[in-house]
């Protein structure tokens, strides 16, 4: 099954949240905390708790390369254990020359085995025409992240008038011949996805920002929704997955990834 | 021993290579190929051909997360293996929000103990700080890569006048009030080099691009000893590494780095 058709299963039934498994040691429930392989165990809880109402999996790889080989080792493990029909986003945010690029393609895509990458764009289209060569999976590329010093570099303007995301923007659109390209866009920017939304075109968007870092959830849905747009993720971590700490985490999860979705529910329908 | 002092401690010897780890199991010498751990065992004999002369070693981590688990250990090994005096880069072109970024700078610089690292400037200043809140380490940030299509974002001109690359050299200056930044500027742009050496301030510049991307090593330490600049690193990996495919390559390998630096001494002294 490609990224594309997993991705549009879960959206045609409504589904739009995507689970961000940035799986820290020190959130995690304390009685799992001192457990052998916990981050793991702790992972397949909340997989077990949204996988029927996930519409993707977002896995944080810098919350498993601390580890070195025994994170690596988790990430192979949780990555197995997501259900197949499931789009799994490797949130990496990789990004070099073109046989650089070819190599971490090739460990996102052939050796873990995910759908999807997240991507700088900073370098140009051959830092990123590697993961493009691969024609069923999704390359979803910064655009305008969630940030606050987003102001940095993203929103300068350029001499042509348009700032530097929307270049990022435009340029990922023509990059878009395969249908696998898809853009980053941060939920704690209400007004530039208002005003950017009919450029996106028919690619996938991916929403991180809401909650801990501000955004909204609501706010969000109803910009897609004004434009008919379905196409588009709407990440949440540490809002999700440390919803609680007790024994009970395991349910407090599932109800929150249900409300999650009546929130949706109830704008959409 | 900082990296700061390990950088200058080689340079004042007149050291400038920095010895690209992209360890490729399909270039390295035939006998190699199917030996037990034949990329530690490959990165071991180049490591012993070149510790006397290496002014640093860049290992390009796409090299190895390729191989998943396994990978991850080999980069545990090569960096265990590199006499403590000389500076490891990680070259990992990293940068995402700030607790993420928090996690990949626990990864390069507590976990594989490495001193240094690449990084993307795309998200801006907060999304680099986790990584200079180490002050003993140093963070080379894009600026002006080696790449053919840095034309795409990186040399987009801005409406204040200056181009994209130019205010990322410029907002590094203002970051770097501990003295821990540097910058990557491609070797394959020495109009650029010349036009902006004098705005590297005391910045350490790491330049990839010589050899098989096209840029010419006289030619940067040209530019480098006309300004009486000292504080850069040549970076070179395919054009040293794969200089010999038989059972003498170490031999080989010695005296190629032996003639780069005789090719410096030539225009230094």
């Amino acid at each position: 099954m490609t990224a594309q058709e997993k991705l549009l299963n879960r959206i045609n039934k409504g589904l739009h949240i995507c689970v961000g498994l940035d799986s820290d040691i020190n959130k995690i429930p304390l009685h799992l905390r001192k457990e052998k392989d916990a981050i793991l165990q702790f992972n397949r809880n909340v997989i077990d708790a949204t996988a029927v109402e996930a519409a993707a999996y977002k896995i944080n790889f810098a919350f498993y390369e601390n580890w070195g080989t025994e994170g690596f080792r988790t990430l192979e493990k949780t990555i197995s254990y997501i259900p197949n029909d499931i789009l799994i986003i490797a949130d990496a945010k990789r990004g070099d020359i073109g046989n650089t690029s070819q190599k971490y393609a090739e460990s996102i895509f052939d050796h873990f085995k995910c759908d999807s990458i997240t991507l700088h764009p900073y370098m140009g289209s051959d830092s990123v025409q590697p993961f493009l060569d691969y024609h069923g999976k999704i390359s979803f590329i910064l655009c305008l992240t969630s940030n606050p010093s987003a102001h940095d570099f993203e929103k300068q303007k350029l001499e042509n008038g348009s700032y530097l995301y929307q270049e990022v923007m435009n340029k990922v659109n023509s990059w878009n011949s395969k249908n696998n390209c898809g853009l980053v866009f941060g939920a704690t920017n209400p007004n530039e996805l208002k005003e950017n939304i009919d450029s996106f075109n028919n690619m996938p968007i991916l929403l991180p920002g809401v909650g801990a870092q501000g955004g909204s959830l609501e706010e969000v849905v109803q910009i897609f929704l004004d434009k008919n747009k379905p196409n588009y993720l709407v990440n949440i971590s540490r809002g999700l997955i440390y919803a609680d700490d007790t024994q009970n985490f395991e349910s407090v999860i599932r109800k929150k990834m249900k409300s999650y979705n009546q929130k949706i529910d109830k704008i959409l329908l």
